[in-house]
């Protein structure tokens, strides 16, 4: 160890995207709070439309990316998004000595061992704090405030925009394409939402947090993942009136049943209203973690966000520029094989379908019976419109046979007509 | 930057005090978990009496602590407690060339700025983050997650202790002396419990975290810290029907009318029962923080025991270990002068006196009415002794207004009663 660590030895920093979040962190670097860190390049696409006022004149603007791998910047901040070129920038960054920070979550949770591999090799460091719950220092404080327990399990609300979503579906009443217009119209959704509803968002997430939390690297497209897209005002309805409500739910946990198997999942569901995924409100996010020797901890926050996000990102900066970053790559693990996911997940369950089995069909109850489910609780209720549908609480079941008998349900349902299906996840016992 | 940073090249670990904490640490070290952390030293006094048979035979038993200040230990970690000797203790194994890591907050509290610019010349470590919120890890989490932000307020309960009393008075409506021996019982409080029920407890925490997240360092002597000891079942009962809970609350905030000064306290205070404050519940801590770009975040956890403070512990020998571990000293603000602390805090408040005063005194309501303070709502209660209490609830007023008020009306008192008074503190208006 030097003594002459963290002294203000001044790192130069290259964007590459100046969307919402490369404007955050170019409003922040230029504020004159972070004396060691100095803007120098920002990399984007058509960048003539892109310039503004408030950055200073020594700022180069480009859209040529080789400007910003160049050997002006000591740091490289990859802010485009996407799998590619993001993946190849972020290597050839690394390659030419450069540290990294990046919030692409499809990177990281797909590439992150073999980047954290050639950051290693190159003696640099690489930050992604970023990519996970946005404001919110979840990978630092599970990776090295929590890196001495043994976590056994992480479940959480790391989608703001389904979150912001259900919270306006829940208090306001719209239906679920009202609260994505106002998502977007409010900058938390894009254009084309489809990531953040079926769950792809969360699910890269859920898999970062795997490696760093668990140690258990998971191939994202390995974790079972679901849609919220079929939750209608009915299911906040018949929730309120359980005292539960609706989150899209991430978990991942040790399966103590199956050795090297982990239990992972995205899912819309049912929580408890007085639990702390219940009272996660709008665009938060939260991640609660349970570890062996510390119990229960949680981290929430804004979960999305061009300020929040770029707090994440100038957080990673620092802590590079104090040479105190290269903790991030140093404890994701490096294996050759991802855990495998268990599917098998154990719940009570929720169903709603049409009532419209006619005579000598099997009403949805006796199948689930059939297949061996308990059925605690069934009842009818009617939309506006008239349409009758048929209601059920289940007991303790796997996923599977639920999904499984879904799936029989909707085969004698009518075109589009669905079995709309949320598992109801009450509070895991607690350590202590 | 060198590459071979983050391989495991073993430091010797020397622990002093073998009480919970520290037998804690030593199991977790014992454990096999991290193959670069070496327990070479236990030091205690009468260590004969302290021995277990679960610690390696290489482990050197000794209530000399010049052996654990010995060449032969690389990271020193004090849980001795009290101000001294463990000052002079980390002085010296500083000076000696060790890292140290330390759960004690009354050292750092107080000595918190003149041993990190100690290890800043040495180009050591020194890692407090148990000395703050148990396993929680606060100090990483506000100092390097949120580190870019400028945040503006902190506010916590960062007492387990009194937090598991005032949860038991709450949900058993037992006494606070019941409680007390509860906690006693369970460990969660000393045979003198006087530091945690006086506030003095969670006053050097707040003093730290003002340093660390405001770098607005503080005498923690400065900061308004007030007894819970007055807090009876009455307040629950009447806390209850407002909808509000009682938690003791340590907040410190920039105080933009006074430019340098801060707002600081700790105090039994109401809450608002959905608030993030009223639903931490048992020995739980939580710190809420809130910033200028990444709006409120909060951790919670458990914020006492002895294997939650352990994981804090053996975090920080982790970092060190990792030499990523110098950031906690680094970003210690160092200066000359502590900030000043503001007494002027604002909020509407509840008084409960006994109804006593003869005809022609002044009523509690009355003397609020000529200091200033507006009445929103004044009311009887008797207790099952048959005495009876007036309960005032107050508009906006500052608490050294409210305080005067107090003290004019235990005048009147006859020895031993007194004026029970709390603030009310509504949540904060959030930044988003």
């Amino acid at each position: 160890m030097s003594s002459d660590k963290g002294q203000t030895e001044v790192r130069r920093v290259g964007i590459a995207g100046f969307g919402t979040v490369g404007q955050s962190v170019a409003r922040l670097l230029c504020s004159g709070r972070y004396p060691n860190l100095l803007l120098t390049h920002i990399y984007n696409r058509n960048i003539q439309a892109k310039k503004v006022d408030w950055v200073p004149r020594r700022v180069v603007w480009t859209d040529r990316v080789e400007d910003v791998l160049d050997i002006g910047v000591d740091i490289f901040v990859e802010l485009i998004g996407g799998l590619s070129p993001a993946k190849e920038w972020i290597e050839a960054a690394i390659i030419g000595g450069k540290s990294v920070v990046t919030a692409n979550k499809q990177v990281i949770a797909k590439h992150g061992a073999e980047l954290c591999t050639l950051v290693r090799q190159g003696g640099t460091a690489l930050g992604f704090e970023a990519a996970v719950g946005g404001g919110i220092p979840m990978v630092r404080g599970i990776q090295q405030g929590l890196g001495s327990d043994h976590l056994i399990e992480l479940v959480g609300v790391l989608n703001g925009t389904c979150n912001f979503i259900f919270d306006r579906m829940e208090s306001a009443a719209v239906t679920m394409e009202e609260a994505v217009q106002e998502a977007q119209a409010l900058g938390y959704a894009e254009a084309d939402p489809s990531d953040d509803l079926e769950g792809l968002d969360a699910q890269a997430k859920i898999a970062i947090l795997s490696a760093v939390g668990l140690r258990r690297p998971l191939t994202p497209t390995d974790i079972p993942t679901r849609t919220i897209k079929s939750v209608g005002q009915m299911e906040f309805r018949q929730a309120d009136k359980l005292n539960y409500v609706i989150r899209q739910v991430s978990r991942v946990a040790v399966d103590n049943a199956q050795g090297d198997q982990v239990q992972a999942l995205v899912t819309p569901a049912l929580v408890p209203k007085s639990s702390r995924l219940g009272q996660v409100h709008g665009a938060e996010n939260i991640i609660i973690t349970r570890g062996k020797w510390g119990g229960e901890s949680a981290f929430v926050g804004l979960g999305a966000g061009g300020e929040p996000t770029a707090i994440a990102v100038v957080g990673d900066l620092l802590s590079i520029a104090e040479d105190t970053g290269t903790s991030t790559a140093m404890r994701f693990p490096v294996s050759e094989s991802t855990s495998r996911v268990s599917k098998e997940c154990i719940s009570r369950h929720y169903l709603r379908t049409p009532t419209v089995l006619s005579h000598g069909m099997n009403s949805v109850p006796d199948r689930l019976k059939r297949n061996g489910v308990e059925v605690e609780k069934t009842w009818q209720e009617s939309q506006n419109s008239g349409q009758s549908f048929t209601l059920v609480l289940t007991g303790l079941a796997s996923f599977s046979v639920i999904q499984e008998t879904c799936g029989e349900v909707e085969r004698d349902l009518k075109d589009g007509d669905q079995c709309v299906w949320l598992p109801i996840l009450d509070e895991s016992p607690k350590e202590h």
